[in-house]
């Protein structure tokens, strides 16, 4: 199993001290020493670092936890293995460009006997479950909605559709982002918290380490973290239901879906 | 105008020395200071760091510089822009998956007025006419070949009749990647060197710095390196004709194409 990171703001933030937490749990704090990977969206660019060793000793891992790049949606992921062997072209998150964006997914959770025709345009590089979810999400998409972007609203709707046959067969716990918005799917473990005014101090659970958002915020930012298990133990994290999925755009948890219907949040910006 | 960096070799090299002099061309003994990027494929895997700050000053670059990442293929670029602001999204050099591998490409040159339909599976995320040529060269590839990788023969011949059709238009020098085999096209300036035994030591041309490539191979290596200009001052590199195209595998010159026509190298390992 693995473990999940995301993030979703209104002004580009820095990620650097959720990653802080996150990085220990990369053979640290935690088991997860398959490799890592984290991907910053900055308009429609993406940047993305990609390291089969563990986060918790790769130097560029270090490197990203100190080098504060801002970003209003950011997917990472830390791996544990469970199919497919510990290498690059199977470190997440995995990007593919479709409609002329970049979309960024990173997966937690085990499909087994996955394998779906993926013969088409969207193929996998590696041999993981995960890879193979990405690619038969892209293709499903396509299929769907063919060559023109059919905006957030209409995608939430058919992953949504996807998620609930995928996940029938194992366990799908997954973001998956092109910039503009970020989408969660829980299927056993997901939680969130979004921040905003009046913003306060936070302390990370597998570090020694605080910061005081208020010095480092303005009153209008706003800033959804999504994590496998909370990354801070003083504040109030949102546990989402298995079997529900959240879109957030600009900090906003806009939509939201249960296993039998899905819902658009009236944005109260 | 731009600079290119690629290198191919048959057992994973590091770059480090190479990019130290070409980093430095990015703002501090040369003028392309609008962002730069670096690809290295580990098998199928690529790991990719882009950035839109100057190379000679990017905390990034400095990072590459000097973490040795050992790799078989590698394609570097530092800008220049002629079209398309500074900006992630147009900072090269490209990537789209085909077939299950990762293709990776950048592009020195400027095609005026160069907007070809791409409204299906490859469309550009920036606005540089570079990434609009990738996308073309992607979108012909598959169109000739269907959904089956045809081998590095048939891509390079492929490619060779459309870089004729394209050179017509504007300056197109330009690397081209899968990891298994590095193309590299000249329309005006790309200069090589292909390394191997007996290693001698080589002395950059932008920094004060010598290496003993002796100390550091061993007799069975081989490695290409492709430069838009001569990196050292002591070696001697081959310039490319314009109108000429050549294929590396394994550091070696598989292929090669004049404007008129493409031969197969005997391969002498």
């Amino acid at each position: 199993m693995c473990q999940l990171l995301g993030m979703n703001c209104n002004t580009p933030t820095d990620i650097c001290f959720s990653f802080t937490g996150f990085q220990t749990r990369g053979g640290l704090t935690d088991i997860h020493s398959d490799g890592w990977g984290i991907a910053f969206f900055e308009n429609k660019g993406v940047r993305q670092f990609l390291d089969p060793q563990p986060s918790s000793t790769s130097p560029i891992a270090e490197f990203v936890r100190n080098y504060p790049i801002k970003s209003k949606a950011v997917i990472a992921h830390i791996r544990k293995a469970t199919q497919g062997v510990v290498s690059l072209e199977n470190t997440h998150p995995f990007q593919r460009e479709m409609w002329g964006y970049y979309w960024v997914f990173a997966h937690n959770g085990n499909l087994e006997n996955f394998n779906p025709d993926l013969t088409g345009f969207f193929q996998p590089v590696g041999n993981t479950d995960s890879e193979r979810i990405f690619c038969y999400i892209m293709q499903s998409l396509r299929n769907e909605f063919g060559d023109k972007y059919p905006g957030s609203d209409k995608i939430f709707a058919h992953i949504h559709k996807i998620s609930l046959e995928l996940a029938k067969i194992g366990e799908l716990n997954f973001l998956f982002s092109n910039g503009e918005f970020l989408i969660s799917h829980c299927s056993t473990r997901l939680t969130y918290i979004v921040r905003k005014a009046p913003f306060t101090t936070a302390r990370l659970k597998d570090q020694d380490l605080s910061v005081d958002f208020g010095d480092l915020t303005t009153s209008q930012d706003r800033v959804a973290v999504i994590a496998t298990t909370p990354l801070t133990d003083n504040e109030s994290w949102q546990d989402m239901n298995p079997g529900s999925m959240v879109m957030f755009k600009n900090g906003e948890l806009v939509a939201e879906a249960t296993t039998h219907a899905w819902t658009k949040k009236v944005v109260t910006t």
